[in-house]
């Protein structure tokens, strides 16, 4: 079997901690129960061949001997497709997890991430533009408690749709933006006490730890 | 064959005629020489049937016999799955459509949608968020440049992959955002200059126009 190669950052300050996007790809792996290994580029000096990998300059991209894949969302598709425990083959079901990853990835994240820019930025200025920004998400969250009332993954089975959106989620609830949305809580808290996360979240905050050991 | 039947508004204010996702989905269906009928739902009242099918009430979604597909990037997939015109089969120029597909809706989209949110709303307060958030779509419009000296369309031929990406950019080139970027304007209009997208757009126009004679 090809061996499965994950490149993630050599060290990030601690905020991001926990929440690096290569959690998602740790994640999906450990559920899908296939071995990986983890190899790191700089996080001060990047590389022309950290953006021929990865043409934004981020982390993850995952490598499949001569298969470099990067964007999170086309990696938790790829694994998707190699492994039934993290989509289905059955044409209907695994229509249901393409359109919620894509809707976690897309519908949701793109409304959660320039909020969080913005609480992490702590500006509380409310500006029309911010005021239309916080709408956008809130809209999103709604909508979502509604959704996540009536299941508890959101194509049937748990699968990489639930780790996108899970993911998403969660550093919402970490800038306790899931104050007024329970069901959104409980399926964030559902997800993280899968055991296959629980590995994810240790084993980045182990390689991250283990980088300020090596002074880098 | 199977009727596809591509779900939209039946009336939209002027300002977002042309940039309605469901244009992505015509632009797809004309590249890939797929007939397809149209169906509108109300833009005011949006009841349970239009959630039971789009679950953030909004456009567009595609019906095929039992199937209904939203997020214009599963959709945009779907039908890649099924025209070799939209994403080859071959897996390596696969991958990379299935990549920069997930990069036009989340690395690049993440980042310009919000920005347009504060365009549109005349929003010009100087903040620390916004100062992050202009950052924000700086560098990724940065590396889209870079990435598109290179070639002429993102997976070697065109693919919905493009028909995504060049969607995303027309809206920041409609606010001005690429002015400072002549590689990626020189994409867009690459892109928009193709019939597929010219049918797409004047087909988007006369649809709405047409709501405007029927006083709705």
């Amino acid at each position: 079997m090809t061996e499965l190669i994950l490149t993630t950052f050599d060290w990030v300050p601690d905020m991001p901690r926990g929440y690096v996007r290569d959690i998602r790809v740790r994640w999906a792996l450990e559920e899908a129960g296939l071995p990986y290994r983890v190899e790191s580029v700089p996080f001060r000096a990047r590389d022309t061949g950290h953006f021929s990998n990865q043409p934004f300059g981020q982390v993850p991209w995952l490598t499949i001997g001569e298969t470099s894949i990067f964007e999170s969302g086309a990696i938790l598709f790829h694994l998707g497709e190699h492994s039934d425990t993290l989509m289905p083959t059955e044409p209907g079901a695994r229509s249901e997890v393409i359109k919620w990853l894509f809707a976690a990835l897309n519908s949701v994240e793109a409304a959660s991430l320039p909020w969080s820019i913005f609480i992490f930025s702590g500006d509380n200025t409310e500006t029309p533009g911010r005021k239309h920004l916080d709408g956008f998400l809130d809209a999103r969250l709604q909508h979502m408690e509604q959704v996540l009332a009536g299941c508890e993954w959101l194509a049937g089975t748990f699968s990489v749709a639930d780790i996108a959106m899970a993911d998403v989620l969660r550093l919402v609830a970490r800038f306790d933006g899931l104050a007024r949305y329970p069901t959104c809580r409980d399926y964030v808290a559902r997800a993280v006490d899968r055991p296959a996360f629980m590995k994810a979240y240790s084993d980045q905050m182990a390689h991250f730890a283990a980088a300020d050991k090596d002074n880098l």
